[in-house]
Parts: structure tokens; C-alpha cells; sequence
């Protein structure tokens, strides 16, 4: 395919992804196909010679589009939202066809200087703690990782390196795997399942924290407290604290500023997750969720689950960079570059678990100017506003309750009965293809997760969606004893 | 921006991306821009109101273009490629617009299937062994990591985790901690960084093996052997062997055919690193370099270097899935789903450090449908040649001299004498910014590499950049002492 073709063959699938996404609630949100389904309809082996793309074109429809489980539909309330948008769109396919890869400032410095400055444009819309920005002269800064789990992973080995140095500093005789083999990690029971998988991958123990249904499923600084003392008391060494706001089965808080002061007096580097939640902190009425934020190390959200730009891009702050690049830093002569040396300059590739990096940074600069502020804030509330819509008529109908505080655009609800009944009435739900929900767990119970996740959701979609449930549920009720 | 104005500025899009492919020629090709360029161009904080597109669109040359690296023009001869074609573009606007993220089959079915098939067809284009095809039963399989320096840390922590159960196995009673704090790693003084630095992340000492200029800068079974006899005497226990086919300094190939039955005798991990000659493979005539691959537990190249599918789509395989899934498996209900014990369902989340995952098979699918084996092998074969070329040039003139083997696209060469010298020849080419290249240090010297990168580079752009660079060390040489 030549330039003139792609000319003509890129427009063409400019129509087919405005067709898909303007006629998308047309479609089963959730896909009616049993495990290899795809492998049947196509050849076993790629072609010899080149076929056409009139060829490839007409298998979307007959390959791919019926195991799609359409996440831009507005009927999709499943997991949390993942973010689509077409300024977001626009800038990815003009990153595909510069298509540098920015390990260095010298790679492409475009990539990495565009990168800095929308990590400080962004934080600057949070209203993060100044340390955090990197300016011109700043210790702190932001970098793009491709998932929370990457930022949840990145902060704990920045953490392991830097406890490690500071106990060989004050006793250097003492072997480096004797001391990791002390080492101990904290999240809350809450905690997303990347959490605990990152302390398996750096090789550390990671102690899950409890918490109640009665504290909101959040972590108290009490119990981290007491935590702290057995564990120093049996010899191990604190070094790290995963501090979750907007937890993935309810949205639930930490207590970031009882947390944070426990962590800095004993050195522990605390790392905030708030991977859906983050995005709401750029409305003046939710920024207080973040209020502890100045006690911490890191900080990563994922503007691709809820700031409209498509995955991937999750943000990570650190308030020394330093910290962050002593844990990785490798300078073969081929990635050496002139400017390296000079301060100014930002190689990402120490900051991250890859090497390579698309030029991401372009997604957030077209979707910040072509939303501005103010249409951020306004897709934010609309979402909030639509999940508050859901838990008005959950909570008007006897037969359900609410399973946690609805304090974003997550709505955790069930059936008054019995887990069987629910989990039940669930898979009805999503067998009817016509909305998806998923479940999660909460003091033993299982519950329904409805998470306002579509740009383009509006209340008929929440309407419709309760009209399914109650339908459903009724049928449940009717079938099962209750 | 709504679906009608996305219509029309996708189309523009397409066109500007186009003419910037045609015309990239034209540009120099390493941008003359100082570190912070970027910063003073563009406003400090997000705008509080959206701009128009206008205004986004027109700052793409005042503000990106000038600070950017054109990996994809044909005057670029540094590090490795990185792919760009337009059936690859074409196939990310579908994945942009889908938006999926698959970390588990339910969802979205077609994102793990697809990917798993065009595994498959991508090992049978490289005659991988049977055992690491899905197919319907198989064990083994195939992923879509993002990035090599991925795929290197997902083998090593399969492979750490696989000791420590085997150790465990037979003396249930040793501490865990006790093992790891034992366990050694190796690769070869010419491996990637990455490697080194997967070390560092999984906490585990990590052992460079020493390679001869005289040996071709390959690892060979003898040095392998010896350094596991000293490791065992010493009480260590050598787990993971990364052997690397095509090094990033002078594109050297491991003894695989040596290192494999060691390393399987000693129940070492053997990972094969073929991030660059990995598309080389499926030509015939290449594919002699892949042989010993029968005795790996994993392998991984980047067709996003040089199998025209665009960054990122890093392919591994393993020969038995059990394992590396078994180094991560994490269950939360909120990622449950009816089909995941079924056997024929593949979780992609449990075979990579992230839990998000983008359509990126898609990719694969277009670009192989396309071109064709046929049009793959012959782009291959054209960039060979093209380094053929070169190296005949660079043989011809007395005051040069070929550094190492040209396998495949790259060629080593230097200027007769000093390093100093080279150098200052290399400086003088990179700040001409007419063509790009980066050094290597092979046995003490510093090395220029000639790396053939562009999809549209021919034959008269090889002269071009030999007539430069030769006029230049001219210059040089006229100016120091020689």
C-alpha cells in the first residue's frame, strides 16, 4: 500500500470508526461466542502473496466485531471506564506516523519536552503540591506509564532501591539480600490485584492491611500504625505504603492524611493509586479526596480510564526524580547522547519498566485543548451526576440496597438476599447482552458493580439499564426462593 | 469534537500524515534544538476554555516538528528500525476506535483470540517448533509483549519463580528468601541493557559472560559451562541463561546450538533475546541463525522494528504457558469470568507485567494479509541488501574498516585510527543532521553503526550518506592528527 493508496483507504476507515461509534448501542454490548470462536474463520497460516484490502476490510464485520465487548457503548457499565475520544484519536494516529521511540531526549526530544510539560500541565489541573511539577527547575515530575500497575511496580522498586541505600549508608558491611529479605510492603485489602502482584515481581513481602465495612472500606492510619510497630518488632524493615483512592471493587478513600504523616516519620515512601478516581480531582469539589497528597512520594491515575484520552496513558508524578532514576538508571555508549549530562534534559527510558515509548504526550495535548478545563470538569460531573441518577432509583425500590457510598461514578448495589440470589441475577444481566455489569466483593457479600463508564451515556441509558435490572430481577425472584 | 467534525478532520489527518511520509526526505533528519525548547512555545497551564482544532493543528509545525528525530526517513541509520506502514496505521485506528482493553478473554474475545492466531501464524512464518504453537491443545503460546526489555523480565521472573518451586519441591523446609538470595542469571557481555536491568527489578544477581572479539562477539558453550561449574562450586544456583541473536552493538548471534543442551542438562531457564533479527527469521536463508531455538523455554522479537508492524508489538513465546502464568496468576472477582477454567481461554493478563492491554494483534493481521510472506521476505531481503551495499562502499575505501560481520542490516565501521578521531567524525555527521547514526564500543574501540531503518530507503540514499560521510572524514582527518 503506497502513500496515495492510504490516502484514500485512511478516510475510508475514518467513516467506518465514525459509523461504529455513532451506531454503537445498536449492537450486544457483550459478545454471544464461545471460547475459540475465531480461530474457524480464518486460515490457519498467513498468505504467500498479498491479498487485498477490500479483503481485509470486509472480515471486521464477519471476524471481529462479534467477539468485541463494546466498552464504548453506552451500555457498558463493566470494570471502570476506558476513555475514548476523537482529539484523542486524532493525536494517536498522528503518533503512529511519526512513530519515534522516545527512550531519550535525544530519540526525539519533541516527544520527551511535550511529555514534561502537559505532566506539569495536568498536575497544574490537579493542583498538585509544587514538588511534583518539574518546571524549569524542579526535583520532582511527571512521566506517562502505560498502566497503573507499571506506576504501582516503578514506585516500589524506586522504594526497595532507596531503603536499601539508606540502610547500607548507616551499616555498609550488611549483605544487600539480607536486607530485602526484611523488607515490608503495605496495601490495603482493597488494594487493586496489581498491587499485591508487584510486590511478587520485586520480590518483597506485601502485607495486606484490613479494613471494615463500618470505616468505609477505607485504610485507617490506627490500624497501619499498629501494623508498623509488630512488623519493626519482629525484626523487619517498613519501606513502602500503597495508599488506594477509589478503590476497584466500591471507590473507597484511604485516609491519605492520617496515612501520610505515619509513613514520612518512618521513612516509608507512600505511593497513591487513584487509577479511576484521579481524574475527578481537576473539580474544585473533589479535589479534598487528594487533601494528604503533600506526604507523598508518587502519585499515578489513569487519564485513559476517565480524562478522554485513550489508553494508554497513566500518569505518574514522583517528587525526586532522583529517587525514581537511581533504581534503573543504564547508560550504554548507543543510548549515550551530547546532551545527557546537561540537568535540563529528561531520558524517560530510567523511568519506566520498557525501553521504547510511543508519543503519547500528544493524546493529552489535543484532548486538553480541545476540551479545555471546563469541558473536562463537565464530563466529570455529568458522569457523578448520572451515577447519582442510578443510586436514586436503586434506592427508591425496597427489594435493593446500596452496598457503598456513591461518591464518584460507581454505584455498588445488590438484591436485599442472598449472594446466590444476586450472583443469579448477574448473570442474567449480562447473558441478555443488552448491558454489562461485572461484580465484586464486599464483606463477603457479592455485589453488582454499575459503573457510568460511555462518553456518550445519558439518563435514557440509565433508565433503560434499571428497567433491564428490575425486569431481571423480578424473573430471579420469582424462580428462587428468596 | 463530535462524530461529523471527526469525519472531516480524520480525513485531514490522513492527508497531513501522508504528505509528511512523502515529503520526509526533505527534513533533516535530527532536529537542531536545544533541551527546554519546547516549553517557551507553548502556554503554561491548559487552557481553562477548548481551542478550536485549528489551533491545535497549526502549532503541529510550530511546536512538534522542529524538535523531532524522523525515525522514518530514509537518512536515519541509528539504533535499530522502528516499523511504520500503512496497513499497520490503518489497523490502529480500528484498535483506537474498538478501545478495548483485553486483559482477560471475556474482555473482549476477539482481542485475546486474534492475538493468540496471529501468534501462530507468526511462528509458523519462523518454523518455530510445534511446541510453542497454541494451535487448540498445545501448551505453549504465544503474547504480545510491548516491548523486548518486557518480554526479558517476564522469562526471568517465570524462570525465578520455576527454581524456587523446583528447590522447594525437594527441601520444602528452605526459606524462600534463601533461595532467591542464591539464584544466578547470565547473558552475554554484548546483551541488551535491558537484561541487566531485568536483573536489578527481579532482585536477582545477573552474570555477563564474557565474548571475544576473535569469537565474533558470541557467547560460546565452553565460557557458559565454566562460569555455571565455578557458580555451583560456590554454592549458587544458575536458573536463567538470556542468549541474545542479534546483539545491539554489532549484531552478534549466541551459540544456541551450544548453549541450548547446557542449559537444559542444567534446568536453566534458556530465554532467546531476538529483538532485531527476529523478523530476519522468516527467510530461509536466515533462518539457519534460529537453529538451538528446540532447546528454549522462550523467545522474543520486535516485529515493531523490522516487519513493518508499528510500535508496540513485541511477540513471545513460551514453550509452556503453565509457566509463566503461574509466576503471576491473580484472580480478583471483578476479573472473573463463566469461561476462565475452561481450558480453552487464554487471560493475557497473567503473561505480562501490565494488566491493560491494547488491540494490537490487529496490526499483525493487516500488515501480514498485505503484504504477504512473500512481500515481508522481500522487504526483509531489501534491507540486507541495502547494508551490503554499504559495507561493499565502506570495503572499498582504504581509510575505513568493517568492525564486525554484516548478517543482516547493520554494518560497524570506522576510520583507520584513533578513537578520537571517529569520534569527532561521528559529531560532525550527526550535527549536519543530513543523516543520523549512533556509535557502539566493540573490544575498546569506538564504532559507528550503520543501521539500514527506513521502509522507503534505497540504494541512492546508502550513496548519499556514504558520499557525506566520507567528505566529512576528509575534513576530520585533515584536522587531527592521524
Amino acid at each position: 500500500m503506497d502513500a496515495a493508496e492510504f490516502r484514500r483507504r485512511g478516510k475510508e476507515m475514518v467513516d467506518l470508526i465514525a459509523d461504529y461509534l455513532e451506531n454503537i448501542e445498536q449492537r450486544p454490548v457483550y459478545p454471544d461466542v464461545e471460547p475459540g470462536y475465531l480461530r474457524s474463520l480464518i486460515p490457519e497460516e498467513a498468505p504467500e502473496e498479498p491479498e487485498t484490502y477490500e479483503d481485509v476490510v470486509k472480515d471486521i464485520e464477519r471476524v471481529i466485531m462479534p467477539g468485541v465487548t463494546h466498552w464504548h457503548s453506552p451500555y457498558f457499565y463493566a470494570y471502570f471506564p476506558t476513555a475514548n475520544s476523537f482529539p484523542a484519536m486524532l493525536a494517536d494516529m498522528l503518533s503512529g506516523a511519526i512513530g519515534c521511540i522516545g527512550f531519550s531526549w535525544a530519540a526525539s526530544p519533541a516527544c520527551t519536552e511535550l511529555e514534561t510539560v502537559m505532566m506539569d500541565w495536568l498536575g497544574k489541573m490537579l493542583k498538585l503540591p509544587e514538588d511534583f511539577i518539574a518546571g524549569t527547575h524542579g526535583q520532582g515530575g511527571g512521566v506517562i506509564q502505560g498502566t497503573a500497575s507499571e506506576a504501582t511496580l516503578v514506585a516500589l522498586l524506586a522504594a526497595r532501591s532507596r531503603a536499601v541505600r539508606m540502610i547500607l549508608a548507616s551499616d555498609p558491611q550488611r549483605p544487600e539480600t539480607g536486607i530485602t529479605s526484611k523488607l515490608v510492603a503495605y496495601s490495603s485489602d482493597q488494594a487493586h490485584c496489581s498491587v499485591e502482584r508487584a510486590g511478587m515481581i520485586a520480590g518483597v513481602r506485601m502485607k495486606k492491611i484490613p479494613t471494615e465495612q463500618s470505616d468505609k472500606y477505607a485504610v485507617q492510619g490506627e490500624t497501619l500504625r499498629r501494623m508498623i510497630q509488630e512488623d519493626k518488632a519482629a525484626g523487619l524493615i517498613p519501606f513502602y505504603f500503597c495508599a488506594t483512592l477509589g478503590t476497584t471493587p466500591s471507590c473507597a478513600f484511604d485516609h491519605i492524611t492520617e496515612l501520610g504523616p505515619i509513613c514520612n516519620a518512618e521513612k516509608i515512601w507512600m505511593h497513591i493509586d487513584a487509577a479511576y478516581a484521579g481524574s475527578s480531582f481537576i473539580c474544585p469539589e473533589f479535589r479534598p479526596l487528594l487533601n494528604g497528597i503533600e506526604f507523598a512520594d508518587s502519585f499515578n491515575f489513569n487519564p485513559h480510564k476517565w480524562l478522554l484520552v485513550n489508553f494508554d496513558c497513566s500518569t505518574m508524578w514522583v517528587r525526586k526524580r532522583s529517587d525514581l532514576i537511581g533504581a534503573f538508571k543504564m547508560d550504554p555508549l548507543y543510548l549515550k547522547h551530547d546532551h545527557q549530562e546537561s540537568g535540563l534534559v529528561t531520558d524517560y527510558r530510567h523511568w519506566q519498566i520498557p525501553l521504547g515509548r510511543r508519543f503519547r504526550s500528544l493524546k493529552m495535548w489535543f484532548v486538553f485543548r480541545m476540551y479545555g478545563l471546563k469541558g473536562l470538569q463537565d464530563y466529570i460531573r455529568k458522569h457523578v451526576e448520572l451515577a447519582k441518577e442510578f443510586e436514586s432509583l436503586v434506592r427508591a425500590d425496597q427489594r435493593f440496597e446500596i452496598s457503598a457510598d456513591v461518591v464518584l461514578g460507581l454505584v455498588c448495589f445488590r438484591l436485599k438476599g442472598s449472594n446466590e440470589v444476586n450472583e443469579t441475577l448477574l448473570k442474567r444481566i449480562n447473558n441478555g447482552r443488552k448491558i454489562h455489569l461485572v461484580p465484586c466483593q464486599l464483606s463477603g457479600q457479592f455485589v453488582l458493580r454499575f459503573a457510568v463508564c460511555a462518553r456518550t451515556t445519558e439518563s435514557r441509558h440509565i433508565r433503560e439499564a434499571w428497567r433491564l435490572i428490575t425486569q431481571l430481577a423480578e424473573e430471579v425472584m420469582q424462580e428462587l426462593p428468596h
